[in-house]
């Protein structure tokens, strides 16, 4: 939908620890150094931040700390107080738990009550679904509201695992993914800002198509043991997302009535730092600046749009456009959100 | 917010397998008479219908295949075919997986393709929240959308376990839960159907608040068994639910500036057989007859709203008022809608 009325307040993130770089994550498991070697070469992911401890195993942040921590930064930045937040929208792949919903223990610590919260579950679009729920929600009667988006991956590894025998399909997921949290507020134009969201568009594309990804309950679903806790088919996901990309591209140029000469920054999937740059190529608006975060961050999922979000505006001149794209490949999702700097 | 534009065209559910009675579920248990005759004095839940083979252990429907089944019947009952489908909004406790979100299984199985989809993950209020939802995207351009709840809690059960050394607050699981899904097609006033939705509100009223309900992933969350797999505050959720309720109550009247005889139809939460009587008493609106299903289906979570909505548009004539209430006890989310049968 056009979204004149959705103006950017603030933006907000959290990364749990520090770094950890291939190096550390190779040491942890047991592997070896050709296997750092090929990260970053063929990955290009050079660290991620986890929430959880590799030496112990230890959970140090939950989701709800992280969305919390960026939230209480989006809402101090935009100087919002938790009373006038009349929404809260978040989007995730990895809840603390099904029951209570994260964003409620959110909504609690940061004392925000009596409105209505919504928790959206989805893979790498969902950052741009929550913001299509409250820029709905904006368009009839909301003022303020809370959009989140976040994900602790790390919770599904079993950090005591023998990698030795695990398959590619499985390791994939220990380098690919982050653990973070980010956060907007969002208001209406009369408002103080930063951007103006000026369309978002998420859609399904999963007809007849097989996952790209999935991911059991807490890591360890079946007892038998003949499910993986998570696992990707890459070279899917590989054909796929800079296909997915360059379709949603296409449609939003089309609808924003924009040519690929017509905004300043890219936000591109963030898949891995390789990925990232192909299908950067691949898109091919040489005017654009990309905007990514994936080689510090990994893929951060839900966080990830947010993120990218955040980095973009510390350096966008007022009247700058952006273009931000995202591809869920659990069962394929496209989205896209256009801003403009004010 | 205000819902003239919202048109209820049509409903549909899916209840999985034969009903279960008391007698049945205490034998599949191991347990006694008296505990049978406990649940029905104290509990009022007569039977409940699961989805889980308490025999084998075996998951015989999944979420997705409960709601696709009651989509399939609520897009037929509408003469809506699957491109005619412009937003899908899915609310649900218990996700068959984290990724790929079951909303998206639901729409591969019902040939709808290229729309946005969301999932909720949310307890008793879900039903509300995604009719909230819907009726934001129906103010604000789309035409047609699906509308489900659904859960199946079965899964979260151990059929295996020994109970004799299961406490309460986890017992009370196994008679309380039932699985189910439930379907609305919603479109706008223009379109025929069955009812308008007046009002529709949900809010979170957690702030402080102990979790009156918890639900861990796959019902098998804690490695090292320290945590319950699911387990409720049932004193917590007794003292809360019939005051959450009369507030919303309140609250509705209120804003539809409806009197307590104004309105035909009370869809009362549905807990159980007993709490729901209880409730209707202490709510007190004589003149509204209560629309409750808790006793054969046990509480279905979040297909329950939609399950009495079926049940009450089958015996509302043109005119008609119903309000509907349900109160989500992991974080406390209070909602309430109102519709008039045309």
């Amino acid at each position: 939908m056009p979204c004149n009325d959705v103006r950017i307040r603030s933006t907000g993130i959290a990364l749990p620890g520090e770094p950890v770089d291939n190096a550390r994550l190779a040491r942890a498991f047991g592997l070896d150094q050709i296997w750092e070697q090929w990260i970053d070469a063929f990955v290009g992911t050079r660290s991620r931040y986890l929430a959880t401890d590799l030496s112990t195993g230890e959970r140090f942040s939950s989701l709800a700390d992280l969305a919390a921590t960026a939230a209480g930064r989006a809402l101090a930045a935009a100087e919002v107080g938790p009373g006038d937040v009349d929404l809260i929208v978040m989007a995730t792949a990895t809840p603390d738990m099904l029951m209570p919903a994260t964003v409620n223990v959110v909504a609690d610590t940061l004392g925000i009550n009596d409105v209505p919260t919504f928790q959206i579950q989805s893979g790498c679009t969902g950052a741009l679904q929550a913001l299509e729920v409250a820029s709905r929600f904006l368009a009839t009667g909301s003022r303020t509201v809370l959009a989140l988006g976040g994900d602790t991956c790390a919770k599904h590894l079993d950090t005591r695992a023998d990698l030795a025998g695990v398959p590619p399909a499985q390791l994939v997921n220990l380098l690919l993914f982050g653990d973070a949290a980010a956060a907007v507020v969002l208001g209406t134009s009369e408002q103080p800002g930063l951007a103006d969201v000026r369309r978002v568009t998420t859609r399904l594309t999963g007809l007849g198509r097989e996952a790209g990804q999935t991911l059991e309950w807490y890591g360890l679903a079946d007892r038998d043991g003949r499910r993986p806790p998570a696992s990707e088919n890459y070279k899917a996901i590989e054909e796929a997302v800079p296909r997915m990309a360059g379709e949603i591209l296409t449609e939003m140029l089309a609808e924003l009535g924009w040519s690929s000469a017509d905004f300043d920054y890219l936000l591109p999937p963030q898949l891995s730092g390789r990925m990232t740059d192909r299908i950067v190529e691949q898109l091919d608006v040489p005017a654009a600046q990309p905007v990514s975060c994936v080689t510090e961050t990994g893929n951060t999922g839900n966080a990830l749009p947010f993120l990218q979000l955040d980095r973009a505006l510390a350096i966008m001149q007022p009247g700058d456009r952006a273009l931000g794209i995202a591809v869920e490949s659990s069962k394929w999702i496209k989205g896209g959100f256009a801003f403009e700097r004010v």
